[in-house]
């Protein structure tokens, strides 16, 4: 199986794996318990938060992380936990992932005032489009670091300049979910307020992410319980699923320049061998792009049939976004200008670090095929 | 180590840590995505409901098992998920678990019509009390099936009887994190709408549980983003720890009777051996409750020093619930009308089929050293 849709989710490290293995068995105490067991997980889940806040750059002893089931539950919070004023303007772009996108939807639906930030051509924000609707009434910008289907990467210190430029005390959050362990980010640096982080996106484990808070950041919980995680997550703390969240990210950021190097001579050596296709190609991830995310357009074609035909010879790849369950239209690609009819023809190629140039081989192979023959 | 504290949290079973170590590694893919494998994954998931469904006792073709981070997400969504008039009347009681009584006091704060059931001395909701609250103004009743202090078990069909004597169309939500796969659940019997099931109080995992939807139960999601799980639930699904969850509700269910024999002759050990002690105690789990949980009260005492000189023993057990971070007096011994004089000398037993008599004689010694020596 050759597996090429690693912004949907990826294989665990073994290392990852074997940790929470041991955890589970071993260490399965209630962290929140009193007795002395409980209280060494606890503390060791601090340790975890400082490691994590270290990592994003910021502050380990005046910022903070929680943890909780997965990227759409921070986001959730994020947005839900941060809304207090309706007077207030809220500020998205069109290219967010459905995560955001339809909590921003939800927030307007509550009557909130939320504005969409459109994307350029490449997949970026429009900057310009962000300065025109940020004014001193903005209070919250939320803006993804890299995007999922295209891995645009958002300038996020341009962006913290013009919110600065513009308004006053406005929280600026980052889904890093497609960044965080693949490109440089810095809290401090872009005056990153709330941040999310998921795990199984690299090489962690599905049901566990973070959200990092910085100092005097304003949030409210938005689900109901036992008051765990500063009062801002209730729910059993899962200590072994945290453990292997921090296991995932020491490796993943140990690795992040090398793995950054080698899955840009993929992306590269990609888009170098689908000149030589029979089809016309449009790579609609330009090279500012993160390397780990290819958009690939076949006009005139069915991005849906090619991928079907890549699965029937055990190569994976995405069709848009595979967080989305329900598929209408997209959103990111209409944005940037697309025809409907380029869109149709879109396929996605992710990477891991873990992919070879013999499994493009493959890919380009197939793909010749399915011009060539199957689709003579 | 001696691990008496199985209400806040279980020793996974092998098999289930096995089971989520396989899926993990060699079933990693997103269960949203188009290919075939994970399609098959979707496939697997949707059996898995219905086999949840059956030993609920419910109609599998027709009712609907959604997959959740765990019971505090379970409950939330049960209570937030059905709050559609404010004109309506939410019953619950003032012994639910926090993740369902902090949830109602958030809904009172919203402008609910909130009122809550009071308990008998026995620990089970006033009956009474519950006929006398529901009127046909009452839209949705939430009561646990057994106190996670106590163990006392409320008479699910009997609440059924009077809800429908009273109300018309009223949403019944059973928290049973305490009860399934320990007693006997049926949800058609008891015409149960919605019910919350934990994976890690059954030797499951953390961070992994499931909502019950019977069939026709309306119900709206309170997280937004991709729109998996029916749209009731959003973020990827972790089909690791849906297969984890299974497993051990598999292995749970099979020896359901056994354990629950093996846990009484445990409890009537503890009972009888605690005469012995040299203090007065009082066991304020009786003999109708679930077997699971001894609540004991040493008048004149502090439950947390006797905790703690049993933690430095290595015989952990629970002080109230340990789902709560934040101990604030006991709600569910103050509504049984205990004094606060002996509210102070609770503690928690919670066994489960491992634990053995042996145990038992470590910890009545222990109990006898600490009122005998340390608190002479």
């Amino acid at each position: 199986m050759i597996y090429f849709d690693n912004a949907a989710t990826t294989q665990p490290y073994k290392e990852v794996v074997d940790t929470f293995f041991e955890a589970s068995l071993n260490k399965f105490y209630n962290p929140s318990a009193s007795y002395l067991p409980s209280f060494n997980l606890f503390k060791e889940i601090n340790g975890y938060r400082k490691q994590i806040i270290e990592y994003l750059g910021g502050d380990k002893e005046l910022d903070n992380v929680i943890f909780t089931s997965g990227a759409t539950e921070s986001d959730n919070l994020a947005v839900f936990g941060t809304c207090f004023n309706k007077h207030k303007k809220y500020l998205f772009s069109v290219g967010e992932h459905p995560a955001i996108y339809n909590s921003a939807m939800e927030l307007k639906n509550r009557g909130y005032n939320v504005e969409f930030i459109s994307l350029q051509k490449n997949g970026q924000i429009d900057y310009d489009d962000l300065e025109r609707k940020c004014d001193k009434d903005v209070c919250f910008v939320s803006l993804m670091s890299v995007n999922n289907e295209t891995g645009a990467i958002n300038n996020l210190e341009k962006i913290r300049e013009i919110i600065d430029k513009k308004t006053e005390n406005c929280v600026f959050h980052v889904d890093a979910v497609q960044g965080f362990c693949k490109i440089k980010i810095n809290v401090k640096k872009c005056k990153i307020n709330l941040l999310s982080i998921s795990g199984h996106k690299i090489h962690g484990l599905k049901g566990v992410g973070a959200l990092y808070i910085s100092k005097g950041t304003r949030l409210k919980n938005i689900n109901y319980g036992g008051g765990q995680e500063f009062n801002l997550r209730s729910g059993t703390v899962n200590y072994p699923a945290i453990c292997a969240l921090t296991r995932a990210i020491e490796i993943s950021f140990k690795n992040k320049d090398e793995n950054y190097l080698k899955v840009l001579d993929l992306k590269n050596y990609l888009t170098e061998k689908l000149k030589s296709l029979k089809s016309n190609v449009i790579v609609a991830s330009d090279s500012n792009c993160s390397p780990y995310i290819v958009s690939l357009i076949f006009e005139g074609n069915r991005g849906e049939t090619i991928m079907r035909y890549l699965d029937s010879k055990n190569i994976l790849v995405g069709t848009g976004s595979a967080c989305s369950s329900s598929k209408v239209g997209n959103r990111v690609l209409e944005n940037m200008k697309y025809t409907q009819r380029q869109i149709l023809g879109s396929i996605r190629i992710s990477f891991c670090a873990k992919n070879t140039k013999d499994e493009i081989d493959k890919l380009v192979k197939e793909l010749q095929n399915y011009f060539t023959n199957v689709n003579a």
